[in-house]
């Protein structure tokens, strides 16, 4: 039994395209037509056969969807919500996959109709390319979905939960404030601060820029995967998260702050409890699955007990 | 024809049993004699059969030795060097894997008599994790060596240079200054930050550390690999190549304060324009071959042309 038989994706970009392709793998019997804002997306969508509709106008693309999600940058999510209104079908799930999810909750209940249920979502998944073709069906295998509904058992919640489900991913039910401060933590503040160093390294007068690609393997290079992130996504995730990050951020500098003392006064303890106290999360990292990265500086990951 | 017939390795961890099997797989004819401070080691490195022979004592292992390669923490460089002085031959070349360069020159200088050839490497390649069941003979491909001598064509560099190219590395000759400044920022700044960022998100009252674990795959998870590095090793980086790490850490510092303005009064241009130009130092990784990881986030690389 299908959670939902006719499904809508608007946004056809790196996690839009994956969802459509996760949907034909996992759930092939659902009638699938999406839109994109670009011609030249909607075009290669067409050619790479990822709906069964591809609709030049996004009210075309959800006229009689059962589920609706939208796959734009979080800034752009009032102005879809506002042009799909009208053609929203009574009693439509309307979601999303934003990284943000207060003002998103709230952009979406303010632009739609109130025949329609608002169960925002995020996938927490993703690679640092972006459009059609960097979309794969797995990517949402074994990985959270996190849903910010304004009640945890409001219409709509049970079903977008199994419809994750069938697509591999785990599903929790979150208060869509606290979602923001998890996420300002694990994920908005990491990319922030890549984006930073990469800046940084690449203006420095003392080291060139060839340098610093040339010798990245001693622990640069990470960071220069993560600040290749969309840029138009992350700018909108900063904006629109501000108070949370601003908070962690300022933690960060605070502790970063103390480590450089630690450094200028060659007081080696506080550095070294500091580093064998970090060693504990990454284990719990492993333990919990959540690192599948087969390589890392060019060899195979052991198990648990290997990183000793 | 074998650059050096007779090779000595003290300190038998991640580097130095890694360089132990990259030696034994390139330079099968090598008779390689190691050392490590800890019995422990020793006796697994026995059992791994790592060595030829595997020595009890520091002097024992170098006694006629061409070539040895200390591959303990930075800190410990001196000391080591100084229990080894009495026993090196005459005309041995001196070397050693450490991060740090010109304190490593200094120490080696100092403490070492004037007829052996003390020529610093640094091979940039290493993981997060650590101990002699850590190693693996194919660390080296494809990774650069730096070696930092006090003349770039001194006695036993020419050499030193044949021996790691004989083991898969590319060899570059430096200022051992030149070194720590591209180094901190290549590598002892994203340590640094990624330790702090991680020790950050582990104290905080409003996010519990099962939360953080939980959610790691959002961008936090890439921070935890390298702030599991080998906490004594770390701490020697930055207490002796504090200049150049604080110098780097103050410019980063500049910048994230900027971002943080601009996170504050909504300014998405700056953000936008910062995130579009990090890519840039992405594609050059990627076409330096500097990214040799098979996945990241769960699925592979694309070519260069896909991060579109």
């Amino acid at each position: 039994m299908l959670p939902f038989a006719r499904v809508s994706i608007i946004g056809m970009g790196l996690i839009g395209s994956s969802l459509a392709r996760a949907i034909k793998a996992c759930m092939p019997e659902v009638r699938l037509c999406v839109h994109d804002a670009s011609a030249e997306v909607r075009a290669r969508v067409s050619e790479l056969g990822l709906a069964d509709e591809v609709c030049d106008l996004p009210g075309t693309a959800v006229i009689d969807a059962e589920l609706v999600v939208l796959c734009v940058p979080v800034g752009a999510m009032a102005a879809v919500a506002a042009e799909i209104a009208p053609d929203l079908a009574e009693g439509a799930v309307v979601s999303d996959v934003g990284s943000v999810k207060a003002s998103v909750l709230a952009a979406l209940e303010a632009a739609l109709p109130v025949h329609v249920r608002v169960v925002p979502g995020h996938p927490v998944a993703g690679t640092e390319r972006s459009g059609p073709d960097a979309g794969f069906a797995t990517l949402f295998e074994g990985r959270w979905c996190i849903l910010t509904p304004r009640e945890a058992d409001g219409p709509g919640v049970a079903q977008l939960a199994a419809f994750w489900e069938r697509l591999g991913a785990r599903v929790e039910v979150m208060d869509a404030q606290h979602h923001d401060r998890v996420l300002a933590v694990t994920s908005h503040l990491p990319h922030l601060i890549a984006y930073s160093i990469v800046g940084t390294a690449s203006d420095l007068e003392t080291v060139t820029r060839s340098e610093v690609i040339k010798y990245s393997a001693g622990g640069f290079r990470d960071f220069t995967r993560i600040a290749a992130s969309d840029p138009v996504m992350w700018r909108d995730v900063f904006l629109n998260n501000r108070e949370a990050v601003l908070e962690t951020l300022g933690r960060f500098t605070e502790d970063l702050v103390a480590l450089q003392r630690a450094i200028r006064w060659g007081d080696g303890e506080t550095l070294e409890a500091l580093f064998t106290r970090t060693r504990a999360i990454r284990r719990g990292i492993i333990d919990e699955g959540q690192d599948t990265a087969a390589e890392d500086f060019g060899r195979p990951h052991g198990g648990p007990g290997s990183a000793s």
